[in-house]
Order: structure tokens, then sequence, then C-alpha cells
């Protein structure tokens, strides 16, 4: 029986051709998902096998839409020669109930057309080989055919759509923030300079495109910071850039960050809510929207993860001061490369002695030394030991996935801080923002691919991109 | 009476400060649009005006969530030196029905705290002055604070999240195209070239921090191209980058685009289908969701514009053949200064003419000269007015909006034009990609920026982004 939204209904509302046309187009998600036999169904995809036996062919089929495939039952009659793993086939026939207990629907062919042959010799993905991921970066623009890097790139998808929406349904404004910009932000990473190809090439002749030496963005917090004075919350998630010349796995040349800046807000504590918050909201929806890709990574790629995801979401992240992270650090048993002390930056190191001794669980560290930190981190008055409203949320095998602070909202401070290090013409505009109704306010950002990494338990930050061509220094 | 989901059961929900404290903290929007009196609400915003009469002192205050202001009512008593157009305050007191007809609620305040003075004198923006776009153009950093800026950023914000949205809802699996990049596209548009900032500085010694030279992105496409072979619908939306010397309303060095790529498709009517729909669906939504917003661009900037609008989302949009376009300008009574004629690109006047000749309506122009277009364009194999299956989507005002085009997908006809332009070196992997089941396919971009030009009836393209400062080639 056809319920009122089951069956026909449902395939109906997926119909993407010609209504005049009978038959229904299907994505392969939605003919494993449907509830009900149909006929005169069309599904397209790439064929992921093909076994061949005396009385039935077996076909597999794959159109992105799901790491599951469609077993596609036809008559022998219906092989040819072009019908390979990795062509490119149109399947006609009735998707009927499938005899077999791991699948729902089956798709018997009536026809199949062979759209586009696969030269399998020279195709370096192989048919039911799980390839090593280091084996298909080798690959750019093959490697998302293959099962993991397609589980991957749904999730990185379905990430990217869930961060928009947790934005958007607690009320914050989606800026697009500069990409090109001359502002710094901090004077931390090294710095993309932009130039037109001509004076690229003629250096001698050199006057700037935008009369100004300009440079890729490393962070849009402080155009953030000037939309917050007017939208109270808001939030961006697009590339910034770093040109250090590293080679580790956690770092890359271009990468995606999510900022947020909120205004009337006068503790970390609604801060790092908020972080908690968006972590926890995000990858509850990537679990359950994508829950066979996700599985993929918590099978073959990190099997421990699961568990301590699941048992992560369900807690409250752990919080202590970088006071208390010092001492932790003097009194472990380990010996660390760079000694703790209180007013250094926490390395790596450090960073996975604290994450481990809180019982590997995410760790906000909060109220870092003022003289460690930007100038526009509020200053907690403090004394002798001087810190800045800032925190760092660490993580399991990633360290810091997330950074924020309470920005200086009081005009005096900022004034003479900046002038102290001689910036007082530079931010002459942020100065300015503080003149006309400034209010305590803070924010943070995340790093999306160390998300990416820290979720699904990828140890190498370029496996987690799409096209990891100029992500480092060197090519692969 | 309190309904099961109005009055406090809404209110409650909106709480963001911790349970502990009984006051409910609300955004002016949510406070606009309750259904039921409350007691102790706390608004924060900014003062937009302060009217002192005897007995009774009015604010209007705003926080960006929404182009209305929220009235609060308040004892003269209140009053104080530093609550004036501009500044920060938090009020608190009682929401209560308001006796204008106008409006649903105000606030009658108990206690007012200035949160953050404002220098008025100094503040460029004044108080219940309509100041033109080209003065709030001068203030980067406080013209988000001005009523138009404040609208035009939370309908593109809305837009950005309709866009992501259509696609998801459409199943297309959202990739991150690269930024930085070695491919050009189509040889278009001039690139800009990026180096580490130390190369700029010493270009005697210059080595590519990536080996090679490396650009800004003009297009996501042929990454895309690459990830449709994988999950067929795929999208992107993102900055895009042109180095042209232009200091025209319709030109920026920065910009978005939304780009998408459909496998499967074998006919350039698919193609339109979807530009048609991702049009009327993103701008009907913006329309529902920010209907005061859209309101102002209508009343104030563009008048003939909703009218207009309205029909386009009602009827089909045209579609002549470029042969009909060049026939159409040669019998036209104007005198054009590019003379029409078979083989030549159309002119902005050109468009101009053939949209006022369709009705001032989107005109989608198809089947462009082989010759006008890039490699990737698939040949219609006519004659001898030889074509390419390209599209572009001309709307009043604007000019193109879209292009698009269905792709050479057959390996022997790109193979021949890519060797006669000299490329097929540079273009191996693309040729790879038509080895291992190539199918049909087609795909197009939308300009972010023109399309809410257009929505808006804006004239200048840099009163659509959020910060002007780098989006051509001088200042402002």
């Amino acid at each position: 029986m056809l319920g009122p939204r089951g069956g026909w209904q449902a395939l109906r509302r997926c119909v993407s051709l010609p209504r005049a046309q009978r038959e229904v187009r299907l994505r392969v998600r939605e003919a494993l998902g449907a509830r009900e036999p149909a006929g005169e169904v069309k599904v397209q995809g790439w064929v992921r096998s093909v076994r061949s036996q005396k009385e039935v062919l077996f076909l597999h089929i794959n159109d992105g839409s799901s790491l599951e495939n469609l077993q596609v039952v036809a008559d022998p009659s219906l092989e040819n020669r072009d019908l390979t793993f990795g062509s490119a086939v149109e399947v006609q026939g009735k998707l009927v109930k499938s005899p077999h207990r791991m699948q729902n629907m089956e798709l018997k062919a009536e026809t199949i057309r062979v759209v586009g042959p696969c030269d399998t010799w020279s195709f370096p993905l192989k048919t039911k080989e799980r390839h090593p991921l280091e084996y298909v970066r080798q690959f750019p623009h093959l490697r998302c055919r293959n099962n993991t890097l397609g589980s991957l790139l749904r999730i990185r998808s379905e990430a990217t759509a869930a961060i928009h929406s947790f934005f958007q349904d607690n009320g914050y404004v989606h800026i697009h923030t500069p990409i090109i910009t001359s502002n710094d932000c901090e004077g931390a990473g090294e710095l993309f300079q932009i130039e037109t190809s001509n004076e690229a090439r003629e250096p001698a002749e050199k006057t700037h495109f935008f009369n100004v030496p300009a440079f890729l963005t490393v962070s849009g917090q402080l155009h953030l910071e000037v939309m917050a004075g007017a939208f109270t919350h808001v939030f961006t998630f697009g590339p910034t850039f770093r040109a250090e010349n590293s080679q580790s796995c956690r770092h890359l040349a271009e990468f995606y960050m999510v900022e947020a800046e909120l205004s009337f807000t006068e503790s970390l504590e609604d801060i790092m809510q908020v972080m908690e918050d968006l972590f926890k909201t995000v990858t509850s929806t990537v679990f359950s929207k994508c829950p066979h890709d996700v599985e993929l990574f918590h099978k073959y790629i990190a099997p421990a993860q699961k568990d301590r995801l699941e048992k992560t979401l369900k807690n409250k992240f752990v919080i202590i001061s970088y006071n208390e992270a010092v001492e932790i650090l003097k009194q472990a048993s380990q010996t660390f490369t760079f000694k703790p002390e209180w007013g250094c930056d926490l390395q790596t190191e450090h960073e996975k002695y604290l994450v481990k001794h809180c019982g590997e669980v995410p760790v906000f560290v909060i109220n870092y030394p003022y003289d460690l930190k930007p100038f526009y981190m509020r200053d907690n008055e403090d004394g002798p030991q001087h810190t800045v409203a800032a925190v760092d949320l660490l993580v399991p095998g990633i360290g810091e996935l997330c950074g924020g602070s309470l920005r200086e909202e009081r005009l005096p401070f900022l004034e003479s801080r900046l002038q102290r290090l001689g910036l007082t013409d530079a931010y002459q505009w942020y100065l300015d923002l503080r003149k006309f109704g400034s209010v305590p306010h803070g924010g943070f950002g995340m790093g999306f691919e160390r998300y990416l990494q820290y979720i699904l338990g990828v140890e190498n930050i370029k496996d987690v991109i799409p096209f990891p061509r100029f992500s480092h220094s060197c090519l692969l």
C-alpha cells in the first residue's frame, strides 16, 4: 500500500526530467531510500563492479549521492564490452524490493546504456581495492571517485551547510569579509602578497594595482568586529591564507575558517558556550545526515574515534586557566623539549599533554599572559601575572582547534597599548570604533580543516581538502 | 491568554543569559515580533533617536536584527547626558502592547544603562538623515550602521543562505574550489599573481613559494567539472578575482560567484532550468524573509523595481538564439557604437537593447559562435555559422547575470581543439577526465553582486559589498 507520502508520491517529487516523459529519473540515494517498488525508473552513474553469472548480470552503480551503491540486476544479454569498472551508464528499469537483507531496493534493468566508457587499464583506481589516502592523493582530478574521498567531501559539504544553519538559526548575520586586504590582523602569520601578473613579470616598473601593497587575508576578525558594531551577532566562513613554509600535517597555505563576533558580551563563558554549541550542533548534524560516510572513517581510518566523540558530545568541555595549565605541565612526570614556564606559549607537546591529563576530551584554556597576545585582546587588569581574556580550545590528536577572546572595547586601554606598539596610525579606524557606541564584545575562530581532521580522525590535513595542489609550499 | 507557542513560551526560547538570572534577553526583532506582553526583559542596542518630552522620554533603539527600531518609553528621570544618537544602551523593563497602529510592541523602561557613549559631533552618520550611498561609502568602518547598508547586508546574508539551501535541497554537493590555482580557466580576465611578501620585496632572488607561478582563481568551473564526475551535481559559492583596471559600476576586483555543474545533462534547457529556478527560489526567499529591508530599496533606491520583479518571478524567462539576437539588433532603428555583426561579441549596448526588445525581462541568449567561446564549450556541429552550446542570461539594467554552457565531453573533439590552441600539455588532466567514464554535462556561473544589484536596483556595485576598500584599482 502507498502511504500518503511514501512510494510514488515521494518518487514524483524527485522528477528532474520534463513531465511529458513517463520515466522518473532517480539519484542512487533516492532509489536506495525508496519505500515502495516503482516502474519506469532511470538511474545514471558510474559502474563500481560488474559480476557476470550464467543466468544473471549484477552491476553496482554509484552517482556520488551516497557511499552505498545501487545493485542492478540484468539479463546477461545486456552485457557489453564497454560495461566495465569506471564506465558511466544509464540504466532504465523497475525498482524492486531486494531479496538481500543488507539492502532495501535494487534495480531490475530493462536497458543499460554505456554513456561513457572507461579506459580501465590506465584508470588509477582499481575495482574493489581500498587505496591508501597517500596513493589517491597523486591523482587530484580522479581521487574524488575513491570511496574515502567521496565520503569525505559529502561530509565536508554537510558540515559546511550545518555551520551556516547554526549561525542563521541563532540570529547571526553572515558577512563576506574581504579576501584582499591591507591589514595583517595580528602580525602573526606570514602573508601572501598579491600583484597583477604584469607587475610580477616586470618588477622594475612596479606600481601597486591598489596603490598600496595588498595581501591575502589571514583572518576576518577585525572586519567582523566592525560589523558586530551594527548587527550584534555576525559570522563569516571563508578562505584564509598563511605563507608558512611548513610541511606539517597540521598547516595549510589555504584553509577555511569559521569566525564569529558577538557584541554585548561581557564574559569569556559566553564565547566558550557558542564555541561548544557550534562544535556539538555541527558534529551531531553531520553524524545524523551522513551516517554511512562517517562510519567509513570510524571503521577504517580511526577506529576508536566514534566512542570518544559520542562521549564528548554528551559532556561539558573542560575549562582550565593558563596558570593552572602551566602548573599541570610543571608537575608532569614527562620531560618536554620546551620547558613549561609562565609567560611562554604552549607548544604542541604541551597541548597534547594537557588534553591527555584531562582525559582525552576538548579543553578550554583561558586567560593567557598579556605579553603573548595581540593588542586587541581584553586586559584582565590582574597581576602580578598580567593576563588577557583569551581562550584556546584544545582537542585530542589535533591541539588548537579554536581560538578566541574578549576584545578590548575601552578606548584608553587600546590607545595606550597601540601607542606602545607604534600602531596608532595603522589602527586609527579601530580606535574610532571605540568612540561611537563601543560595547563589550568578543569572538572566536575555528579552523574548518582541523575540525574535519578531528571528527574523522584523519591524520594528514591534505586529505580533508578537495584539491591539495596548492596547499603547501611544495606539490603533494 | 498565552497560546501554546506564543508569549513566554516563545520568549523563553530566546534566553541567552544563564537560566539563574530571571531576566530574558531579547533581540529587537524578537521584541517587535512578540505576541504577548512580558516583564523582566532586557534589550541591548544602539540609540537611533532620543525624544525628550515633559512627561515622557522616547528612545528608538536598533541592534541590527531588523530595519525597524524598538520604541522605548521611559520616565524623563532616566535621561542622562550620554544618552545620545549612536550610543550603546541596555534597557531593562516590560514589553507592552504599543498604542501606536504602526508597531506591535514597545518597551517600558525600568532602567537604562549607557554601555558605550557616542562622540556625536564627530560621528559621520547623523540622526534621521537619509545619507546618499556615495556619502556613507567614505566611512568603511561605520557605514554598516546606516539603514540602507544595514538592510543590504541582511539581504546579502539571507541570499547567501538561500543559495546554499537551494543547492542542498536539490542534492548538490558543495565543493570549496581552490582560491590559489595555476589555471586561468579560460584565459579571459587579467590575473592576480601571488607571492610571499618576502618575494615581493626582493624580486631579484625570486623563487616561487609553490615552485610554480600561482594566481587567484577567476572561476571554479574546471575544478567543479572534476567533482561533477564523481557527485553528479555539485556547486561552489566563493570569491573570484579579476585584475581588470576598470572603474565601472559593473566590475569588481574581488567578487562572489555561484557556480554549478551537472553531469548526465544533454540539453542546454536543463542548465537554463536550474539557472531560472535558482534565481526565482532565492529571490522569493529573500523577499519573504526580509520584506522591510527589500521594501527600503524598492521605495527609495529603485521605485519601479518591485512590480517588474514580481512579474518576472511569475513568467518563464525568454529564450532567443544568438542568431536571432543578431537579426533583432540588425533590424533595430537604434544606431549602435558597435555595429552588430554575426561572429562578434554582444556589447553592453546590444544586451540592453535585446532586454528592452523582449519587454524588460530576463532573456537567455543561446548558441554562440564557436570562435568566440573557450575550448571547453560543446560543439553544436552546425554550419555554416558554427556555434557552441553556450548560454548567457541577460537581465534589465545589468546585462549579463549568468553564463553557462554544455561542456565538450567527447575526447576527439576536445583533443583536436586543444591541439589547435597549443594547450594540450596544460590540459592533459582535463583530457584524462574524458577517458574514464565521461558523461554529457554542463554548468553555469552567476555573479552574486550583480544579482544583488539587479534585485535591489542598486546602481554602483560597490554598494552591495561589505567592504569596498580593495574592490577597484583605486580607493573608494
